[in-house]
């Protein structure tokens, strides 16, 4: 794997989708996103993923120059149609809303329909942290994933983000898939040539399986528990209240019926909204109690955390957001690897659309 | 086992609770809390807890008059102060003050301090719902939970609730705890002489256990997922999200300070907060979209993940709140079953409060 510069990746990703239209800077900004997966190592929500986006725009399920609107609202809320446009856009124009209302009243929440794959949630979740706010970013996504005792994928990796700030401690940032494994693991396990663990897959006839291909060949990703003994139905009733809350709050599709990532397959011939659905959340912190003083308790809390006795094994605690965090400093200082099938595919794009690529 | 209706034990709950002090209409509110678990199958958290309660204000960590207020707040947030009372009658103070703020602005978002256990977290929830609400809680809760790679348990069971309303449909109703499994689930293990499924417990060095004694013996719960190749940093992040709403935004005990619910333990002697922590919240409906428009929504997805197709071996895929709906009916014509061991307990609170047991 060769390593790429951060700014090297953004230039040709803010270039790519100003070639198929997109404003300058709403590339700026769909960059910005897509390229934070890449920094904190969810590489499958990164750079590997804009051919993907192009092949929407193709196909003419993405709008490239979408106008992003509140179509209502409360004090408190609002109900955003995204146009058609990438998630990329659409996701950091809803989360500024939901700022918005914090500001105004304590705390926003924007349900958004009419999107598309908005990157990694947790970029979205963070947007709240310099405004001494807490952030949160869901999505629904593609259906691949069952809920307990069902054959058929009906839920996408639905994750759930959450941003914390602290005083002097770097900020509390969960950022999960609500499955046991997110799709990305099992395509590493693939180019390994190994077998998944337990409980992260099941064949096409619903049967647990270590098959890596698992997923390929018909059968499921497996929530968060991974069967019902080991508390599968949690993960399935978490991922359900994320599809509500993106989805059917705002009027996009959810479940079975939210449109694939991939253009090569086509969206359902019925659906039952527009687009799929996001939704965000943004607590001001001095609308519960002084910032200061909260900040002052997240810094006890995570230094209790961190400094737990560890098990036999481990060196240590660590704080959701400490590894995605270690990796970008890292990243920005050496690069983002790429695996060379990503290169190949970036290359042709670059050929494709007339770009200059970048050695 | 013997079968108690749930009008008697509703009495004897209420009188039970006025023979300590509590006012007519706490004792009533904190009774239909209590009882809510009984019906639902939730049994360690029903009749089962109320002699730990009486114990708890026998050592005066209890107020049995409480004047739970709002001490900080904005038109879409507060802070209640539940003035050391039980969670049984705070909790649906404060989930009122959540409502009314739905009603004013959209959505409310409360956080408690200074409180004690709520009993289940759906009820709470689903109080929201006749409003036409969505409804929230979450509790933190006595450290029994070690943080993935963590000897040291630092976490409650700390649940999560989330109830939505349907048009035609049963409400869809989530009510986890953010644990694979819940610690009722080991006592009945116990009580069978059975050894606990592989990532449920581990041992006081932090080694994977099966036995359901583990955490009695120094050893703790493992939080949702199990291990970290089971994805158990999930289950602790989400965790770590209920102990901080309900207790780091409020000024409540968090983490490993969070007081014990039994009586015979001490609370830790610095304690960072006042009491345990709760966190409500409400979402009014049509502050996104019409409300029947919505909950006909809600139908269509409730009816398609119902028929959705089983695994062999399953007759049927259920709905986040399927299981306890249908205990509630039957509990409600049948009577709720108490094990002897809590009858006894029970006819023994009856008789130190000089109230007569009702066979």
């Amino acid at each position: 794997m060769k390593n790429y510069s951060h700014a090297a990746l953004h230039a040709f990703t803010k270039e790519t989708l100003q070639k198929i239209g997109c404003p300058e800077r709403d590339a700026e900004t769909a960059a910005d996103v897509l390229l934070s997966a890449d920094l904190r190592g969810v590489d499958s929500h990164g750079v590997a993923r804009l051919s993907g986006y192009v092949r929407l725009w193709e196909v003419s399920r993405l709008n490239a120059k979408p106008i992003p609107q509140v179509v209502h609202e409360t004090p408190s809320t609002a109900v955003v149609d995204g146009d058609g446009g990438l998630g990329l856009v659409v996701g950091p124009y809803a989360m500024q809303v939901a700022i918005e209302k914090a500001n105004n009243v304590g705390t926003g929440w924007v349900s958004v329909r009419n999107s598309n794959h908005y990157g990694i949630a947790g970029y979205h979740a963070m947007q709240a942290l310099p405004h001494d706010m807490i952030g949160i970013s869901l999505t629904n996504a593609s259906p691949l994933v069952s809920p307990t005792f069902s054959k058929e994928r009906l839920l996408g990796t639905n994750p759930i983000a959450v941003a914390i700030p602290a005083l002097h401690q770097d900020p509390f940032v969960l950022d999960m898939a609500t499955t046991t494994a997110a799709n990305g693991k099992l395509e590493i396990l693939m180019r390994k040539g190994e077998q998944a663990p337990s409980g992260w897959v099941q064949d096409k006839d619903g049967k647990p399986s270590t098959n890596p291909y698992g997923v390929k060949e018909g059968g499921a990703l497996l929530p968060l528990g991974g069967d019902r003994v080991h508390g599968s139905h949690k993960g399935y009733g978490l991922s359900a209240v994320v599809d509500i809350f993106s989805a059917v709050l705002s009027g996009a599709n959810f479940g079975p019926w939210v449109p694939p990532f991939v253009a090569f397959l086509e969206p359902h011939p019925n659906p039952v909204g527009k687009g799929l659905g996001h939704f965000f959340g943004a607590m001001r912190i001095d609308a519960f109690r002084p910032a200061d003083e909260f900040k002052g308790q997240m810094d006890t809390w995570i230094k209790r955390f961190r400094e737990a006795t560890p098990i036999d094994g481990q060196d240590r605690v660590l704080i959701p957001g400490d590894p995605e965090r270690e990796l970008e400093t890292k990243r920005k200082k050496e690069g983002i690897p790429l695996l060379p099938a990503v290169v190949e595919d970036l290359k042709s794009l670059a050929q494709k659309l007339e770009i200059g690529w970048m050695e």
